[in-house]
């Protein structure tokens, strides 16, 4: 597979803009104050679904063949992922078939269900969720929309950094965090298409360091623990995004749970908006591991959506 | 006490302008869809100090002439009022003197210090609040700012709905909480000074419903119970706000204690934003009890002051 394109991504962002919304960019005296630096916070919390995945799930869907769309897409996830293939398949007016574990939490099943898509449960090892998947691209001859190994899910992805860099074009760094490491590649490849001045930096919570140490020795190197708060944040890199990491990206940080759920709480009570663990790893890398001193950076605020009932500062 | 005017309100904002942020104004397609009307939501939970409070305080301490501001104001309130006066008072360069109950929330009395405020704690009744405010005005010379009983605190919370207005000027209602009536006279009186066309609707928590019980029969009432989630509105109207209300509102609605809980869920879930308790009311209005229908409707949010560890769906 190829490494996509900054024209890609430019390309993209023509096609998928009808469909998305533009999310504002939002600043904060109490965080700058912290961070010595002026932050600029993309809220991609406020996009449909929730979360920046959409982008990704629009653009690879509308990049099938009519003959392919009309098998539908399938994936698998309990996630982000499964609502934006869901939702950007119904705008399409084609199947969806997303394979969930069936302990997914009711509300997930829900989401999707509502967007009209077709759920198939299994058991929830990694190989239920492959195995049963493949079943169900054989039974209906959908297309599989892998959640970041998938150059047009990259491209998608990277639009949400173009549109930052339109709304605030002088930064001095991004910053992004990493978990597959979709939204990380396109941003990488955004940024560095738009200027090289930018310092491009990804953040990874400490327990699930894959990315870290992929990046440190050139090796991919699956994630060990996935006991982290961050749980849009439990999936290892695939080739394809190490590949734009290593190409594009000059660091990556990690920082503590302690350090995500102190900073997730800070920007809730200080900014009142919901953003979820994920999204607060890179506030931490830039409140604890950064020297942010009079630098602009933006931060890709990856999502809002959590389970309101279970906050990481009441466990 | 005067009946603040239109166009007092319309000097305030000149005055304060400069010290309050404008907030946004914004939509959701869900809410939309399940009120059947066109919400627009005045989002003072980003304004300073999480709240509208900040707009009447700022310019209630702008009225004072320098000799009265030498010697400082003072109010109680364990509450957002309390923090608005402190910022506001630190703003001008002159002390605040705040009573609290010796029980307020640790976060709350460092709000309050961290401003720079005189905190004299006192026991949690009413009566020992109002006596030892009366010490500390007789000790210093502060002049009391009341949270609501005050026409220059009217007229500042009336700037909200003026900003609302001139963001959004084609509206058919406009809908306020109603704790002291403080927000809502401000809001009436900004909302009839507009426009005649516009309807002005207030609402409460059905068991603090002290302004509906007031409004129906013509004669104050107290009242009763404490005993509602929306902790903003536990307190009773005076004369004065009193007064705004009946001649200037046109309609006071009711709403339970789970209405109040689900809206400010489907808020959070949603909009991704923290609103507080006392701004689920009016959109659990809107939700159950106001008919909606084709309808361009304006929601003072009043503010986003909550304790992230006890939310009300998780007790």
């Amino acid at each position: 597979m190829q490494i996509p394109t900054f024209s890609n991504i430019q390309e993209a962002y023509q096609i998928i803009q009808p469909e998305v919304h533009q999310t504002p960019v939002l600043t904060n005296q109490q965080l700058d104050e912290r961070t010595r630096g002026h932050i600029y916070l993309k809220c991609e919390n406020f996009q449909k679904v929730g979360a920046f995945k959409i982008r990704g799930a629009t653009y690879a869907i509308s990049q099938l063949s009519d003959e392919e769309a009309r098998q539908g897409v399938a994936t698998h996830s309990s996630g982000n992922h499964a609502q934006a293939v869901a939702l950007a398949a119904k705008k399409r007016g084609i199947p969806a078939y997303i394979v969930m574990p069936k302990n997914a939490p009711q509300v997930k099943v829900n989401a999707v269900k509502d967007y009209g898509a077709n759920i198939t449960f299994c058991e929830s090892t990694q190989d239920a969720r492959e195995s049963t998947l493949r079943d169900v691209v054989d039974e209906t001859g959908a297309s599989f929309i892998h959640p970041y190994n998938n150059p047009h899910i990259i491209t998608g992805q990277g639009t949400a950094a173009l549109e930052l860099l339109e709304q605030q074009p002088h930064l001095d760094m991004v910053l992004a965090p990493i978990g597959g490491g979709g939204l990380m590649s396109g941003t990488a490849i955004t940024t560095s298409g738009l200027s090289r001045e930018i310092a491009i930096v990804g953040s990874e919570p400490e327990v699930a360091n894959d990315a870290f140490l992929s990046f440190q020795t050139g090796t991919l190197h699956p994630v060990q623990s996935t006991d982290t708060v961050a749980d849009g944040l439990r999936t290892s890199l695939s080739e394809l995004t190490f590949a734009c990491i290593q190409k594009h990206v000059d660091e990556i940080v990690t920082v503590t749970e302690q350090q995500i759920i102190d900073a997730m709480r800070f920007i809730w009570e200080r900014m009142k908006i919901i953003i979820e663990p994920s999204s607060a790893v890179p506030i931490a890398a830039a409140l604890h591991h950064i020297d942010c001193t009079d630098k602009r950076i933006g931060i890709i605020i990856s999502g809002g959506n959590i389970d309101l009932k279970h906050l990481p500062w009441q466990s």
